[in-house]
């Protein structure tokens, strides 16, 4: 049974108020490093793995994406993304994202935002994922970076005064479950190394691209001071792999 | 002017008592997933980046390498190195890894073992290597892994009573000078982000072939109980990049 915390009434409600589940791509720290590696879009067949409440499904479309499939477990999740979306071009569709079945090459590009730190085997989505692309074709993704999964209270070390005092890192490779807290609830997570990541995506025949440990702009820096401290670790890992041209 | 530090005469004594120093590659926990990166040597040019007493060097050659050049800054280092090779087709030469100047196409393999964090400009590095290697060589690194090098400390964070608690992570995003203690001596180092390592690379036109964080092997464990504390943070970085053929 795959876990679907966002079916979770309560959590559900929680999350729905974040910056990002109401105002979009633009709330999301990462998200001018994350669009940095979207190819073209126009043109193009897009599937999101967990695609929330489809904002990255309706920005692909903005950009000219033929054909936008997104997949969630959650079906409020999509109930919502339904509710925003006036386009017969992207579908939603609920699923796990572990037990996806896609047609061999039929995407120019699959993307996912946040999810697959949710997802024990990443060897298994990312051979799913490279199958289901085109030659040529791009796997997308950011995932809580792995200095940010070791320990599962995710959470800074403080002075007694509740100064930041630095990040604390333990059972690095100790990859698995973390039963981490988000929104106030238990939430369950998966840890890999880094190389972990590479690794699969190596193994599965991908190229590497690009690799980001995002950090948040000077801008956002100056809008929003207590941001420097995203500077002390990185909080994300983001990933652009591409699939070679035969 | 390149730190020297390898040949200041106390520092250099105790570099020389270090097991990795006296025993060699098999004294290094490190080595079994450094070899595992090496292409087949035989017939192979090579060149070593901060090739230190050379053990890496007279390897290579045991593998059936063709000619082997292996360059460091320190002539302690060289000379010690010299005394333990008797063999024609090594060559040593002392020079800066950043000032180095080689004929384009000219090895096969370029490798570098705990030398490159050493080196403030990876980049320039990364092209020039890149510019030695043939079309289908590669470039074998090991470095201290960014984790490691953020905190200049490089020091777990201890209970009152002395045991570990967890490593620190701090000023991950600030790349740079560290300045460090090693064998109770002040070195100089440079943090870089583990992006910016393969972003160098993938920027150079290299491909990643693969990307380690070793961990003690549980026969080393078994060996040595405290090498268990090697699996709560990583320490090393390693990388195999390789120049696409044409």
């Amino acid at each position: 049974m795959k876990q679907n915390k966002y079916d979770h009434e309560h959590f559900f409600a929680k999350y729905s108020q974040m910056p990002r589940s109401v105002q979009g791509l633009q709330a999301a720290g990462e998200w001018p490093a994350f669009r940095s590696l979207l190819p073209d879009l126009n043109g193009q067949r897009v599937l999101d793995l967990g695609c929330g409440f489809g904002w990255h499904c309706r920005y692909a479309r903005e950009q000219g994406a033929e054909y936008v499939l997104g997949i969630d477990l959650s079906s409020n999740m999509l109930s919502k993304a339904q509710e925003l979306t006036n386009d017969s071009a992207i579908e939603y569709r609920q699923a796990a994202i572990e037990e996806l079945k896609l047609e061999n090459g039929s995407f120019d590009l699959v993307l996912s935002s946040l999810a697959l730190h949710y997802v024990d085997d990443f060897q298994k989505i990312s051979d799913a994922v490279f199958d289901c692309v085109k030659a040529g074709g791009r796997f997308v993704f950011s995932v809580e970076h792995p200095i940010f999964t070791s320990i599962a209270d995710q959470d800074w070390i403080y002075s007694e005064e509740g100064a930041i005092l630095h990040w604390p890192v333990d059972h690095y490779q100790h990859e698995g479950q973390r039963n981490t807290a988000f929104l106030g609830e238990q939430v369950v997570k998966y840890h890999r190394t880094l190389a972990a990541y590479v690794g699969s995506l190596l193994n599965s025949g991908f190229q590497l691209e690009k690799l980001l440990e995002p950090q948040p702009t000077e801008e956002a820096i100056a809008k929003y001071p207590a941001m420097i401290d995203e500077t002390r670790r990185p909080m994300f890992l983001l990933i652009a792999a591409v699939k070679p041209a035969r």
